[in-house]
């Protein structure tokens, strides 16, 4: 399996992952950056893959105690292979999420993360009932649902997944309130093509629907990157907390 | 019952309704700028308060047929003769949507719309368990699922709300695909606090979270209305269609 070497967080963080396959982007950075350790010091990162989402909570917040479930075994030992190479105290569980490993079952956490796996460019929306991938048979909402069962009441759950399946994301997220949706937009006045939505358990607090987060500037592609707004910069390659 | 004479549209329209209690703003305006007369001609406003949707949608688009249902008497009378005032053909239904008067149990349309009472600065989030007013009793889930059941199969579901409601709002959006959600921030940066959402009855086509919809322009409130973007003036002043 060939593997690729690469750098997140301005080079802070440095992660081997398969050529192909689901390759992590900044999706999994951006999910890190949303998490607040005065929320509470126990993640668990649900589908954690390579382990960038936690490698780079890692880097930001050295002080948070991290648990990653990977159901692909190559992708659960590169976790644990980066974990080491990047100094990082990453607990990772090879094992599939409906069907959880012994040493994860009995536990809950402050608060668990999930990037969950998807197809760029072709819709996993359930609504849609579109056929999810091999290894993505669980479904979205079972997925949700199978984490929430992994937080601690009143702790809290954080999503990043494509918008279009937003109201699938609200459909499963049961018992929860404090829900805070921060919309991704390529550009300004441009569609979403992200969220993240960050739930708390048991809470009776009315949602938020952030403003969108504008990841490049100006109005056409040319050089992915040179074109990030300051905004997406800092959190991308400065490591800066992504308020929500 | 103390009423005043509102005008909508710039004047197009000129609505009676009491000075106490609900008061039609600016919210059924955008509702109705957003019915697209393509998707069917037939529409249903549920709660239709004094009629002011109603007849903002008719101002711009005479073709469409309207009925309209309201549960409170002195609103329903005052929609039937806000109406006649405004020439524009509307059949009012003095009703509950929980217990639907003959004339429209039977009946299905290819699009209906709502703008359900709510207290300004009160949450009335179903998450949030919190308790509704007197005559919101019905609760907004139910008042979704039982708006649904009048739209044909195939056709539209249009509401719009506090955006602290949208994860209730999704939730009971059963059944429904081709999702559009439409934020409404005061000013730019800012917090949506409405939200517009369309649904397609058995639609599998994905969901769009659209880029917010900003009303006024600059950091702070000056004088009402003269703060108002380029946009929701066309929309508030000139009658102009709402895209989602």
């Amino acid at each position: 399996m060939k593997t690729t070497t690469d750098k997140f967080l301005d080079g802070r963080i440095a992660a081997k992952q398969p050529i192909n396959g689901y390759r992590a982007a900044t999706d999994p950075v951006l999910l890190a950056a949303s998490v607040d350790i005065s929320l509470g010091r126990r993640v668990l990162d649900v589908g954690c893959g390579v382990g960038v989402a936690s490698l780079c909570l890692a880097a930001r917040l050295p002080d948070v105690e991290i648990s990653g479930l990977e159901i692909q075994d190559l992708y659960a030992r590169l976790a644990s292979q980066n974990a080491s190479a990047n100094n990082v105290n990453l607990a990772v569980h090879h094992g599939d999420l409906n069907a959880l490993p012994i040493a994860l079952k009995d536990q809950v956490f402050d608060q668990v993360i999930t990037n969950p796996p998807f197809h760029r460019n072709k819709s996993v929306s359930q609504n849609a009932g579109k056929a999810l991938a091999d290894h993505e048979t669980l479904g979205l909402s079972k997925w949700i649902a199978l984490s929430l069962r992994r937080v601690r009441p009143h702790g809290y759950f954080t999503i990043i997944h494509m918008a279009e399946v937003l109201p699938d994301i609200l459909q499963a997220l049961d018992n929860c309130g404090d829900i805070r949706i921060l919309p991704f937009a390529p550009r300004r006045g441009q569609m979403a093509n992200r969220v993240l939505v960050r739930a708390r358990k048991l809470s009776k607090t009315p949602a938020r629907l952030l403003p969108p987060f504008i990841m490049h500037r100006g109005k056409a592609h040319d050089v992915d990157g040179d074109s990030y707004t300051k905004q997406a910069k800092k959190i991308l390659r400065d490591a800066a907390p992504l308020q929500i």
